[in-house]
Parts: C-alpha cells; structure tokens; sequence
C-alpha cells in the first residue's frame, strides 16, 4: 500500500507537468457529471430507444445519445445528463466529442468529394487518395509498414488480411506454376484442392470480428458464436497471468512457456495445404476480458511462426492508436522481427491491414477486391486524428495519464480488494482493467457508476475496462476514481 | 428490325415528354466527352497511379479521377479529360456526381456530428437515428418490409443476413430450450452441435461478396474464390436463357423449370440440422454476366423455399435503389409472398437488410452486434438520395431513360449483330447488357469506348452492362450510342 502510494504520487506529477489540451480543445467541457435524472436511461432515452426498437435491433442500447450536446470526453444523453465516457463508443472516440480538429475536417470541401463522389477505390482512385493515406493512415503506420489495404471494419479488416495470407501461402506451395484446371474448376463447388484447406489459428479468449471468417477466429464468448457456421481452425491458449505479476514471476513465465509449446505443437500438426497460414494475435485480448501477456511471449510467438513459415497478424483493432501509450501496442514489444501484418480500426475510423512485404499482394489483381476498397472519407478522419496526436503529443500524454489513472485505481485496489482485482495494464497507457468480485457485481458496479454520471463498459466474465479518449486528463481521472470510490462505498 | 424501330421511336417519344433533371441539377454538365489525351489513362492518370501503387495495390485502377471536377455524369480524370459516366464506380452513383442536394447534405450539421462522433449504434443510438432511418432507408423500404438492420457494405450486409437466417432456423428447430450444455461448449471450438451446419444455397454465377461467408455463395469466377477456404454449401443452377425471349419462349420455360427442379432437390437433400437455412439469389445475376430469370422462376423459387421451411435472401446490393425501373427489382416480379430478407448497399451508399419477421431477430441481444452495426453518415446520404429519387420521381425517368436506351441499343444489335448479342434488361429500366463476341472483343471495345470519353464496364465472361446514375438521360443515351456505334464501326 506504502509503495502504490508513492507510485501514485510520482506518476501524477508527471501527469501534472504537462499542459491541458482538453481545455484547448473543449473550453466548455463540463468539469463533473451533470445529472438531471435519477437514473440512466432518463424517461426521453427510454421512450425514443422504445420507438426505435420497432424498426432497429437495440435491446443492448445503454441510453440514446444526443451527439450534439457532447463535448470532449463528456456524452450528453436524451434527457440532458452529461457522463464522463470511459468507453466512448466501445473504444472508438479518439480525441473526444465534438473535436473543433474533426469538425473542421468534417467541413472541409475534400471530405464533400470524399462523401457524395464515393470511388471504387481500386478502379477509379481520387487524384488525393495517395495523399490521405500518406498524411495519414501511412504516417501513422507502425515502424517498418509502408503499405495498406483498406477496408470498413474491424472484421473485415481482419478477413481481408486472412485472405492476404491464404493467397501468399498458396503462391508459395505453388511456385512458378499457374492455377492448375482441377483448382479453377473446383474453387467453383467450395471444394479443394481449388478452395484452401489451411487455417487461421487464433486464441483463447481472443475477439477478432463477427463475419463469418473472423468469427471463426473469435474464441471470447458463446453468445458471440452460437447457431452460425465456423470453420475447423485451430486454437491456442492464451496465457493466463497472476497479479500481482511481480509476485507471480516464475508461475507466470512457467503459464507462458507451457502456452508457446502448445502453440507450436498446433503449428506442427498442420502441414502443407492444410498448414496455419496465419496467427492472429491481440495486444491485449480486450472483448475477453483484457488478458494481457509478455513480451516474452510475443516475440516467442514470432519466432515460432517465423520457424514454421506462418504469418503473425497483430490485431490492433482495439489497443492501436495510442491509447497504450504507444501508438501501437505491439511496439511494447521491441520484436526483433516485425509482425507480417498489422490491423486496425476503431479509434482509427478508417480500417484496414498494414504490412510491408509486397508479396501479401496477391499476383493478379480482383483477388483482393471489393466495390468500395475502403472509405475516403473515413481516411480524411484517420489523418485528421493522426495530426492532432503528432501535435499535441497524444500518445505521450495519454502514457502519462494512465500511469496516473493507475496509480489511483492501486489506491483504490487497496482499499477494495474485493471489488478491484487482478489490476492490471500497469504502462499500458489507459488501457486499464481489472476483474469484479463475478459478473453480477461487475453489472451493478456498471450501472452504479453510470448513474452517479460515468459511462464505463465492461468486458469478458467480470472485468471492467478503462477506454477513455486520447484527450482523457488528470481532471477526468480524478472524477472517475472519486465515482467509482462512491460506487464501491456502496457495494 | 422494323418492329425493334417502331418500339425505338415509340419510346424516344415516351423519354422526351419528360422535363430534364439533369439539366436541373448540373446546369454546367458537359454535354459530351470532352478529351484532352489521345488514350486512357493520360500520362498524369498513369504517374499518380504509379505512385499509389507504392502503397495501396491499384493494378485494377482504370484510371486516376478528379471528383472535385467531375458533374453529373461525366467524371473527370486527372487529366482533365471529362468521360460519360455509365460505369459510375461499379453501379454505385446514385445521383451523379456533386449532387446538389448531396453536397447540401454533406455540409449539414447532422453530417457533422454522424462523421466525428460516430455511434456504437446498437448500444448509444442517436436521438436522430429512428428519423434518419425512417425518412430515408425505411422510407425507401420494399413492399411490406418495416425493419432494417444496417451494416457496411453488400458483403456485410449479406453476411449479417446469413446470421440472421442460421439463428432463426436454429431458434425454430431448438423450440422453447435453452442452449445446451454442449452447444455452448462445442461452439467455441468451433464445432457441432453449438456451430451449426447449415447452409447457405446460392445460384451458378451469382456474386454476394468477398468475405468468407458471402465468398462462400459467390460463384461468378474462379479468381474471386481460389485460395480462399469455403464452406460447403450447396450451388443450384441458374436458367441460362436464350435470346431474344420471345422465339425461345418454349425453351427458356423448360429451362426454367428444369433449374427449379433441380433446385428443390438439393432442398430435400438436406434436412434438420444441416438444413438449407436460407437461400440468396440476385434478381439479376449481375457480376456474373447480367443473366437474368423470368418472374416465373423467381415465383417459383418463392414457392419452393416456403414448402421446405427455407428462407429466401434477395441481393438487391447491385440492382436496388431504381436502376431497373422500380424501387427494387424484385417488385417486378409480383411474388405471392415476399420475401424473408432483402439486402442493400451501392447506390444507397448505407448498407444493410430489410426484414419484417420480428423473429428474425435472435432471441438475445450482442448476437447479432458489432461495433458500429452500420454508420449513420451513410444513412444520412442515403436518406438524401431516396429524397431526392421521390421529388424528382426518378425511378419512374429511369424506366423511361432505360426503354429508350434499350430500343438506341435494338437498332444498334440489328446492324453489328456480331458484336451486339443477346441483349436483355428490356423493360429493366438502364439495367441492361449484351454479349459481345468474346472477352478479347468485349475488352476491347471497353477500351475504345473509354478513348472515345465513355465509362464502360463489362462483366461476365463477355458481357457489357449499363450501370448509369438515376440522372442518365436520353442526352446522355445518345451519347453513349453515338461513340458505341462509332467504336463498332471499327471493329
């Protein structure tokens, strides 16, 4: 307890030593949470999301949102309550509501063009699309990535980086040689040896989209995957670490290790045409509940894979963009090998897959093909996103931050200790999280903070999940530690 | 040929009655092609190409297209060269380029806040949402069809269909059970009873995307789908009619009736748990060569799916939104019986499914859910679109505009009737296509086309289809008929 405190202490000096850019961003962001309903969803949220519901699926609606009274890091709902958001769209909010930045990109007449003339990218690519994507999404690209394919979604993000890989894996089975008859005339039936019987192994726990590829790699929840078709890809575990992890070294070292041999043990059972053509991997696997591993065990999995000739996919879904504290969290890492491909989304707005190698571009063009290729618009967004980080040193001041947010929830940790355990995110940036008491007093921690004006969301079994804006200060984490403080008083 | 020039004339009278949109919208539209290059892609198309190519795979780029000076239905490229547009970005310009009411929509505040605060929208829906949707995509909604769920493009929107249609078929064969035991545990290794075998049956040559549940169904070419790992799923065939319709009247009934046999039979072949879930056709088999089916067969299909308890999907992601001269094309069929789901995306830019069947929402919430679950902005464009198509009574232009074009189109097959072969999409509105002699011939005579200022786009082995905006008018036919019959001159 001595020790967290004086960790607290340090780390909100250094958060204090820089200046406010939410303040410049958001001179009339709220200082607290205004509340004029006792609870959330007030009677207006509940009465449209009723009408709503008639036309549009929305029975996991928290409350309905009335974006243009947002501001910065506090979501305004119907009724006029103002939250602090620390989930923010499910982590997909990177410089707050309401961004003067954004709003000027919005207007911009390029973002007219990009929205009412919207290309088949990869037939009719804008004179400015090489541009968009170098200002942004490339610049933005993790260390030694120079191109991108874009997409929509996470998950198709995620799906056209497999399909990246199934194609790279069959040009090297197949050498100099041309599809062969028996392959095109297959391919038409989904039968071999024209359609491929490799795989994606993914892990336990791990969340990688909901389409039908993606999903097939999804390992988080049943709910997620009941009743839909899947294919017979293998899966790894995932370590499961103890906290706290200095007390848990030699257990934990021991977990991971066990872990790579099973993984590589995988690897060797799938050989030739049915081999795993890719790993994809999580930083940290958010929707499963923030299970974080080492280094260690990530650049473990990229020498395996290198071994076995595999593509190691890093799916930056949900940790890229700086809320780690690094702009993508596998650069935590220091692998001494970089990934094949890196996906992103979310914060981003933009999707797609970074890499470098020029061979992940299949050896005809229309493989890798869609209408639509990705969005300009969404670009224009990326690369707005992208400047305001670089400007106002986003990443370094969110790596500040969550190490002050940390150190308050250690406090609070050890005040708590049934209600906040296995803390852990530890220079993760705010990528923080840590496991309730079960699921049931993890939902009522929800909704009581929710209703004392803090939106947070949950993930896996029991834990609750820290993703705030890039434009999330001390002045915010204050308010959260105090709300939740109360909450816990309660439980 | 005399009759094909009655009906010509006859229809250029019913066209001209109608005061012209296009000059209404784009008073400063060219009124031909205006070209400053001996070929396209000019020598700045190719460079900028050049460097795109450094970064984002463009081997399919026709050429590099100046939006900011492209109007109506011409597209500008980077070389200043200004081509009638019948390509229109794969059939996914509704209204022309810089649409007034377009830009007017995105400058409006509303696209503001749908750009840069955007919504996880099944858990924070906007106060606007319900409205956007109901002036927009629900207003445009097919006969009888009240909901909608919204996605990212005709792949995802086919995908979450699929979804849909598999937890549907389960939740009826499950009954009033709970989830066993072991469908939640099998499930997250991907296999029965929790992952389900189902199927999808999708139609020879039909396209329904690129990712790999909507991969699964497409059957156009090989090169869509080698490499790629598929399900098994069941391919029915599709009429191959012969033209013109009414001297193979005979055949092309029995053609028909012969496909639906064949059809049901593969429904009777799987049955319970790896049951057909759902079938998916396109109302025109449009990447796979413009095939059409008779309202007959379509009817049929209707018929058969309902004996055998099967769901019928129609992909309206490249017919829909007026091109064949109603709303949607299925109308033009007159179905006993709707049907179950119909999907959407292109020219409405949003993207998604149309349904009435409440239980076609599973019977808990976050299994049909991703993060965004479509995106307003998107919404916002498409409810100006559907706006506009009312006011200007467009579809109803489109019907007209498409039967003059079909008739220019009569003329022109009875005097290059080797180049112009089995013409069809007679009363579909400008939806329609012929053969050519071959692919090499078909490529060429894109490539000339585009020389001589005209987008063109083939599909198919040998096919040319007419993809042009709701704004393409007689004008714009007889420029397009002028440079073809100019290009077939030379052939």
């Amino acid at each position: 307890m001595l020790r967290a405190s004086a960790n607290a202490l340090a780390r909100r000096a250094s958060a204090r030593s820089l200046s406010s850019v939410a303040a410049k961003y958001f001179p009339s962001e709220p200082a607290h949470p205004q509340l004029v309903t006792p609870a959330i969803p007030g009677p207006k949220s509940i009465q449209l999301n009723n009408d709503l519901g008639e036309k549009f699926d929305n029975r996991a609606t928290y409350f309905v949102a009335d974006y243009k009274n947002s501001l910065g890091n506090y979501i305004s709902d119907a009724d006029g309550n103002k939250l602090l958001d620390v989930y923010c769209q499910i982590a997909s909010i990177g410089l707050g509501y309401n961004n003067p930045a954004l709003i000027e990109a919005a207007k911009s007449d390029e973002m007219v063009y990009a929205l009412i003339d919207r290309p088949a990218l990869a037939c009719f690519p804008s004179t400015t699309y090489k541009e968009i994507l170098e200002d942004g999404i490339l610049a933005a690209a993790p260390p030694s990535m120079s191109r991108v394919w874009t997409a929509l979604s996470g998950s198709d993000a995620n799906e056209t980086a497999y399909k990246a890989a199934f194609m790279y894996q069959h040009a090297k089975l197949r050498g100099d040689q041309d599809f062969s008859s028996e392959e095109l005339t297959s391919v038409m039936d989904n039968a071999t040896p024209g359609a491929s019987e490799m795989k994606i192994l993914s892990f336990d726990k791990g969340f990688h989209g909901r389409l039908f590829g993606s999903l097939s790699t999804t390992r988080s929840k049943a709910i997620h995957k009941l009743d839909i078709p899947a294919f017979q890809w293998p899966k790894a575990p995932f370590p499961k670490l103890k906290y706290p992890l200095d007390e848990f070294a030699t257990e934990n070292h021991a977990e991971e290790l066990a872990c790579l041999e099973a993984f590589e043990d995988i690897l060797s059972q799938h050989k030739g045409a049915s081999k795993v053509a890719a790993i994809i991997v999580e930083p940290v696997q958010a929707e499963g509940g923030d299970n974080h591993a080492s280094s260690f065990f990530f650049q473990g999995l990229r020498d395996i894979t290198i071994k076995h000739d595999v593509l190691m996919i890093v799916d930056e879904v949900q940790t890229g963009v700086g809320a780690t504290g690094k702009m993508w969290a596998h650069e935590h890492w220091n692998l001494t090998t970089p990934p094949d491909m890196v996906t992103f989304s979310k914060k981003f707005q933009a999707a797609g897959f970074y890499y470098s190698n020029p061979q992940l571009q299949p050896n005809q063009p229309y493989r890798q093909f869609n209408t639509w290729c990705g969005d300009p618009s969404k670009a224009i967004i990326a690369k707005t996103i992208y400047q305001e980080i670089v400007k106002n040193d986003l990443v370094t001041r969110t790596a500040a931050v969550g190490d002050y947010l940390y150190g308050g929830l250690q406090l609070l940790a050890s005040k708590y200790p049934a209600h906040i355990k296995n803390l852990r995110g530890e220079n993760f940036g705010t990528f923080i999280a840590w496991d309730c008491r079960d699921a049931g007093a993890r939902n009522e921690i929800l909704i009581k903070c929710r209703d004392r004006g803090v939106n947070v969301g949950g993930c896996g079994d029991m834990a609750i999940r820290m993703r705030p804006t890039l434009t999330f200060e001390e002045k915010h984490a204050n308010v959260f530690l105090q709300v939740l403080e109360d909450v816990l008083n309660y439980m």
